[in-house]
């Protein structure tokens, strides 16, 4: 299928009434037909209300016809993968291939939920029993199970116009919460957004559940996308995205009458501690693969490395020489957006003009407005810890490398980082102590600790983290990848003495869902 | 033990050096003593800063070790239970043996959260394995556990001067999670919190662990309470009082540099639903028992029943009556505190005046500035929807019963409420139908659902929600009774390709702590 221009509300394709947008090839700018229409408030406002008049409908639907719907939306998606891919690689400049298996990944991401939806623990579900003859007075029975939060709003990215848009993790989380989705389309593939969308609205419409479950819009994120935050149906908004744009919708969701959460996944430099042994066995083999990692996407992974800290020494000089030479020869690559190249190229010339850097790399100059390349710069630990700034992320394949004078100083540097979605270690056995040393550090400041690989590739599992301390995201306590990303549309409901003919199946006696459950304090598995 | 005018900081007894408190006699407003003097912004930030040198070695410390605090302090708070108890009768009037109930519940509770810790569910602990030979590239072994976020300020409450005070659910919770606690104690009983927080303190200095996990200040809450929030060490916040002093607390801690959670249980009343066929065959037993849990403890709960919603007919008239005969025959009480009584009674009189409402019955007046007597009022469920301020959490005893005109209009009454603790129904079992339709939107509206019962009371249980949407807390995934409690002071990290031995035990491959566990997709329980 090709795009047409539409946007899909409760199961319609609508042409929008406000601004008009055009996807652009990044390589040159051109723009791509067909133009696309911004919602207005109206129609925006309209998503939200079905999503609303969707949510008891939905959450009443049983878990089976839930999994289903993610596994026909995986099914649509899936049939429409090559003009998908195609539309997404001349909208994002991204490599077919990477963008083939970004499509895998997001079906398998739905399906993931489908399961996770099926074995039930996700319920939550706790039973205490009454203790009738409890002194000085009967303990009632008590039981608990999770419930959906309500209508979400779901703010695409730009950078994964698959696995972090449409029908991405938040989306998939949400609608496996039992919570009708209301997506923010990005404005960098507005055409995938379309095919997406028609694919999970087939999918919606297969699945026998009300049509308002999901909606996909196009929105001035600043005004019409404020407003859907600030809209009485929505109860929980997911956000990747600058941190800039991610604080602006928690401050408008925290000054609504009735506040609500917003998890924002916003921006982080990843370090990366090359420890002194692991350096002496593998430093030139490090800094070409540092690079390979530093430069993927032309670096505009939230996960991208953009600190390299080490201790002074020769290995640590052949990882700088070896990256050098690999960041030199990297290629330009068209950036996902003019704006986003714009803003990574001051980005760089900031970082560049440093007083506390010297430049280490820098690869040849991009193309057009569009392009970016690599740069690497360097500096002291000292240096490093007396300026903040340097730990400002710039979206795109810049890094710092980070010379400490001492093991104790490396771990100084770790202490004075903020919030990171991961923190790599590069070490080797005889390396342990000081890795030991390092590890509770690195604990307190990131969602997750990777050792001897790269952070960039977050896997799609149950134990997965994508989140972090502030200003990784706005809520330390969840992920955004894997399972437990259904955790923050989830909230706990008790039942007290309630008969249970009139108890959710979840926390009835006899367990028709065969769930796990915690049954006076022990976990039974399912039968 | 009496107080001495002491406050507790990592271990050391304290004497304040801000602005003068005493402990008052509710019940004739007498000053007793002894004087205790405000923590200053310097002493304040002292009991942070130790907390955050504490947080390491506390949070590496065996959860064993954890476990053995929380049955140390249960066992040092009943060595000193009688001391506590008369000095708490003293400075807050609430009857003895209520009293000396609330410390069983408070020390129950420590030991509860000691068998949570000791069972191992709460570290999360998730294992996905290495998939070595996953197409297109390997799967890396990925584990996650959760570690505590940091330094917790507790607020105290006035109205549980044990288990919602110095030694309540939100310290035994935090603790329990390993993060160290600040306790602000509450004004209204220092002397109560002098003694606990001295058990507290023999009780960390027997357990081996830093003293810095444990302080206890006065302080003047908008001054020197928000600059605790406000203080960088600081990683969350638990609350439970009032609307604006929650608000405002969440408010500083959204605006430091690095926005901090604050979990605020704030205000609620506790709708009650009367379905028909019950009040047809109970309706004076039903009336009698209600005000039995309306006047409890002054009505100083948060989970007082503040609403009483039927269908008007004979049976809600025999109920209004029965409550009237209640209410005209109690006894006026002494409330916490005389600010506490001021605004019950501007409270009181705002609803007597208020021209949608009738009064059904008033007490006898009460006797001094310090005491308060309850108040029934009555209005039409049109009325009520119509009016937002009816809503209005007056902390004390006061009710309104709202008279529907059908079973619809009692429907679209729960759908016109506010965010609840609790919501409550009185049902038959041919009100089945009626209730099976209000269930949905009790759920969306309440925490904790209770049958044939009365909210006033929360069962210290695994299953207990004490929660719910806003206003009644500012986070409706969580709750500050039971074990669900320590949820708030938790964060997953996950752990990829992490050496064996570098790893937490909770995630090692042997399972030293014997944990259940969530394996490659399956429970597995402890071996």
């Amino acid at each position: 299928m090709k795009p047409t221009g539409a946007m899909y509300i409760a199961g319609d394709a609508v042409f929008g009434d406000a601004g008009i947008i055009h996807g652009t090839d990044p390589a040159d700018g051109t723009e791509l037909e067909p133009a696309f229409r911004y919602a207005g408030s109206g129609l925006a406002g309209a998503a939200a209300e079905r999503a609303e008049a969707a949510f008891e409908p939905f959450r009443a639907a049983s878990t089976e016809q839930r999994a289903r719907l993610l596994e026909l939306a995986a099914d649509e998606i899936e049939a429409v993968r090559d003009a998908a891919v195609e539309r997404a690689h001349l909208e994002t400049g991204l490599p077919v291939g990477r963008l083939t298996g970004e499509v895998a990944r997001t079906t398998g991401q739905l399906r993931l939920f489908a399961a996770t939806l099926r074995d039930g623990g996700w319920q939550g579900a706790r039973i205490d029993h009454e203790l009738p003859d409890r002194q000085p007075a009967r303990r009632p029975d008590v039981r608990t199970r999770r419930v959906p939060v309500g209508p979400v709003v779901v703010f695409a990215a730009s950078n994964f116009p698959f696995a972090f848009s449409v029908a991405g993790g938040d989306t998939a989380a949400a609608l496996a919460a039992g919570c009708p989705v209301v997506v923010k389309a990005h404005d960098a593939h507005p055409g995938t957004s379309e095919i997406v969308a028609a694919a999970v609205t087939r999918a919606v419409g297969a699945s026998g559940l009300p049509a308002g479950i999901f909606s996909m819009v196009f929105a001035d994120g600043p005004t019409v996308g404020v407003e859907l935050v600030r809209h009485p149906a929505i109860a929980a908004v997911a956000f990747t995205g600058s941190r800039a744009a991610g604080l602006a919708l928690v401050s408008a969701a925290a000054s609504r009458p009735v506040p609500i959460p917003v998890y924002a996944e916003m921006s982080a430099v990843n370090p990366v501690f090359l420890l002194p042994e692991r350096l002496s066995e593998a430093a030139a083999e490090l800094g070409a693969a540092f690079t390979g990692s530093l430069t993927l996407g032309a670096g505009q992974f939230c996960t991208n490395p953009g600190i390299v800290v080490g201790i002074e020494g020769p290995g640590l000089d052949r990882f700088a020489a070896a990256a050098r030479e690999a960041v030199a020869a990297s290629a330009p690559a068209p950036m996902l957006t003019r704006r986003i190249a714009t803003s990574y190229r001051d980005g760089e010339a900031r970082l560049a003009a440093h007083p506390a850097v010297e430049i280490v790399a820098r690869a040849a100059a991009p193309e057009g407005d569009s392009w970016g390349s690599a740069m690497l710069v360097t500096t002291t630990a000292a240096e490093f810890i007396a300026s903040p700034d340097l730990q400002a992320e710039v979206f795109g394949a810049t890094a710092v490398i980070v010379r400490a004078a001492s093991a104790d100083q490396l771990l100084d540097v770790a202490r004075a980082m903020e919030g990171q979605l991961t923190a790599t270690v590069h070490a080797a056995a005889p390396d342990t102590s000081l890795a030991s040393r390092l590890l509770p550090i690195l604990e307190r400041m990131a969602g997750r600790i990777i050792f001897n690989g790269w952070p960039t590739g977050v896997e799609v599992v149950p134990s997965m983290v994508h989140g972090g301390p502030f200003p990784a995201t706005s809520d330390s306590r969840t992920t955004s990848v894997g399972t437990m990303a259904m955790d923050r549309f989830l909230r706990p409901v008790a039942y007290q003495d309630v008969p249970d003919a009139l108890l959710p199946s979840a926390v009835r006696e006899s367990n028709p869902e065969s769930l796990p459950r915690l049954v006076d304090g022990s976990y039974t598995a399912a039968p």
